[in-house]
């Protein structure tokens, strides 16, 4: 019977003077936050917003994002947080499909306030916002009642609403806690889009436990690393293609870093030579890897210490089953795999989604029976760490053979003047699929694509190899979260 | 969707050939231990047992019970442990009131045979049963499904069957790994009665990471320093009549106990003095104050590093809530109380008890819109520090002023010649209650009741000072979790 208005309670009534939150020059103890998202919530509802109602978020990290998470589900209102990266036309389809009749936002809302009742900006509208009202009626808020909806990034087709609610987000909050070890001394960095679970998720547990968070605005490396001496942060969780930023970053210019004790990395998969790279750069810190999806609320394997898995059978897993969350791979007919034999990765846990919103036909096929279906192929050892071998439809079938990209791409990392890579199929009249590949080399290094598919041909089959290598003079494009955006090249390539 | 089923076979795919259990010369592996769960449930189905059924347990702790606590509710059988302490009379009518069909003992069952259709002994039935099957049919278990049911001690009255759903112990592993930092490192020390849930309870966590448990078949001083230095135990929890002993058998024979990490309480009140011996003689370990309820699956809030607040105002606090248990001090109308003011302890959290088996008017008395009322009196501090005064039902009405035993208790404790006191009302013509206390002196200790009743008047006020002051000579009689039964001294001070 516990909701996400009881951690920010239990961290006012526990530790109110603790600092929650730092924002640049704003800082705000967990007295002042739990009063500022009761405040928050007021004012909304006095200005008729109702629980139950959607409310859309269109803004970069902040304090105030922090207040809206907690805010608004504790009053029965429920947060549709937007991507910033979307184009309007994208926005207007998610606005319009959550039903948000309000829309609180940082920016310009351009078109996107043609689709709702009232545009609350962050810059005039939200501080008056929070003294319209000191309190709301208190709502009568369930567990499963839905807290938040994400709209994922959609790598195909439109994107869709995972409804998450507040049993969830508290089982997730639990599921973190213990994956990460998270305790009251932690300093978090907030610098990955809030606006992905991954990004704001984390928060559950630290608030409940008295932790501090640090936001950043955006990622940008030398600002992190700039935060993370300043603030002494202990726990920071990128996406790789950050990671590989902090590490070019932290090498040109050294911070002290030795308050951080954890640099975990998720979202997307990683090459066992980034890994190894960042333990050279940040050798004092644990390297841990988080697999997820916004349908599980984001944790669902770990694999904490890294470092001292590279050189290891384990190196490159995501790790075993985060507790609290069941992890199958399984074949086309619902059967277990076998140690060791590739299928879907399925998940069961209190913290996966009950669907998507107004959307039954999209949650039908991806729950069954209780099992979140992520789309990932991956196999487990015998000890069961899972391997993502790739996702689903990234998968390049070539001849006869299937072609993880990952692995080709990891091939590829392990060249010393590549700086990115990205792996994907396309059509070829002899082999269906053909491997293609996207590079992006380190300044100043100088490599052909010949010598770089001699250097794969020693490392991977044949048939793996890239049959073309693109050399980019430009950072590959990415997503949000900062995955590589391989629908975007392959259809620039097939756009020729 | 997490059931108890969930964190053994987690243990088992991740684990599998981590030790999982120690009781004497046995050792079990987790892939050892979830087999003979799997044929343990297997046999009894074969037997007849069906999913809903309950099995009562009378057994001291050991590997068994863990195998009874996770193979049958696995199975979607009832698991219903049994005091061994208590008469035949009480255990037929709580077999009885179970509708328990099958008992599983390692004792002469006696007259509970008749109550029954079958009885498996442990050392006869118990290592067959689990030859007759592999595995049973894959149940189908439910988060709100009964798991087992929790007899209570029932001070008054007759004893009320706790129910406590799948969704309750697997919240309450996530709230006590919390609480307790509970790792995969740890060894914990199962002496206290597995029957009672704070016993056993703390062993779906453990298991979750992959920990060790270690049984004693019942509280012993010696045996349990002999268990803790044998095999480098981590982490025990005690109650406080236990952690007394354990204080006086280390002064007196030193055991090598660098190993622990936590030394808990749990269970019943204790005195500040009682915590500075136990950190005189455990000077490396860190002591916690854990304090809850069967209803709640145990626990409601913790005290942590106690040995550092000796001589500061929370000193004696049984600390703050639990991360993941919502905690109020209310009025007899409902009222939260003010800080510092004294009312009844009440708690919410997705540990917290459905109800009484077949008794809805108890259950109605203690649940009320979703929240267990303990029956406890106490207070918080401005920091939501709970200070238990006392069980409702002790608290002491003396003229127009209450007393609250444990404050007395804990003045006869600060004379270094009490070693056990236990202070309750007994009829008073003049003053309504008169305060009556029952102390044992340490060995060799002399004190009378006079020098005590000053050194008394030298802490309390004068009202609190109990009228008599009785000497025993033998141990105060106590519960199967070790609290001095007060009730039972009371009553044998009224039939005199």
């Amino acid at each position: 019977m516990i909701t996400l208005a009881d951690p920010l309670e239990h961290a006012r009534a526990c530790f109110g003077n603790r600092i929650a939150v730092i924002d640049g020059d704003r800082r705000f103890t967990y007295r002042e936050l739990a009063n500022r998202c009761e405040r928050l919530a007021a004012g909304l509802a006095s200005l008729g917003v109702q629980p139950g109602d959607r409310v859309a978020v269109l803004a970069a990290n902040g304090h105030r994002y922090l207040e809206l998470f907690f805010g608004l589900p504790a009053a029965g209102m429920v947060l549709v947080p937007l991507n910033t990266r979307l184009a309007e036309a994208e926005l207007t389809h998610i606005v319009q499909h959550s039903g948000a009749r309000t829309i609180i936002t940082d920016r310009d809302p351009g078109g996107l306030a043609a689709c709702v009742d009232r545009v609350i900006t962050m810059a005039g509208d939200y501080e008056p916002l929070l003294d319209l009202a000191q309190r709301c009626a208190e709502a009568d808020v369930s567990p499963d009642d839905i807290a938040a909806i994400f709209y994922t990034g959609g790598t195909t087709g439109l994107p869709k609403g995972v409804m998450l609610t507040h049993r969830n987000l508290v089982a997730n909050a639990f599921n973190k806690i213990v994956a990460c070890s998270l305790s009251g001394d932690d300093v978090f960095l907030a610098a990955p889009a809030m606006f992905h679970v991954a990004g704001i998720a984390p928060l559950t547990g630290l608030v409940w436990l008295g932790g501090t968070t640090v936001t950043a605005p955006m990622f940008d490396a030398a600002l992190c690393l700039d935060l993370i001496e300043l603030h002494r942060v202990t726990f920071f969780l990128p996406v790789p293609t950050m990671l590989a930023a902090l590490v070019v970053e932290q090498r040109a210019r050294p911070r002290d870093v030795s308050s951080l004790r954890l640099l975990g990395h998720a979202g997307s998969p990683i090459a066992v030579e980034s890994i190894r790279r960042a333990h050279e750069t940040f050798p004092d810190a644990e390297l841990a890897q988080f697999y997820g999806a916004t349908e599980t609320s984001s944790v669902v394997t770990r694999m904490r210490n890294e470092q001292d898995a590279l050189d290891t059978p384990v190196a490159g897993s995501c790790g075993q089953p985060a507790v609290g969350v069941v992890v199958r791979v399984v074949r086309a007919d619902g059967i277990d795999c076998d140690t060791g034999e590739v299928g879907e990765v399925v998940a069961r846990s209190n913290a996966v989604t009950i669907g998507y919103w107004r959307d039954p036909d999209a949650t039908a096929r991806a729950l069954r029976d209780g099992w979140y279906h992520t789309g990932d192929l991956g196999y487990f050892d015998d000890r069961k760490h899972l391997f993502v071998v790739d996702r689903a439809k990234d998968m390049i079938v070539s001849g006869a053979e299937n072609v993880y990209s990952i692995e080709v791409e990891a091939a590829l990392y392990r060249h010393p003047a590549v700086a990115e890579a990205a792996v994907f199929g396309v059509p070829d009249e002899t082999w269906g699929e053909a491997v293609h590949a996207v590079v992006v080399l380190h300044p100043d290094a100088v490599a052909g694509a010949d010598e770089l598919r001699q250097h794969c041909r020693g490392l991977i089959a044949g048939y793996k190899v890239p049959k073309v290598i693109e050399i980019a003079e430009e950072p590959l494009p990415k997503s949000g979260p900062g995955k590589i955006l391989k629908r975007v090249l392959r259809e620039r390539h097939l756009a020729r």
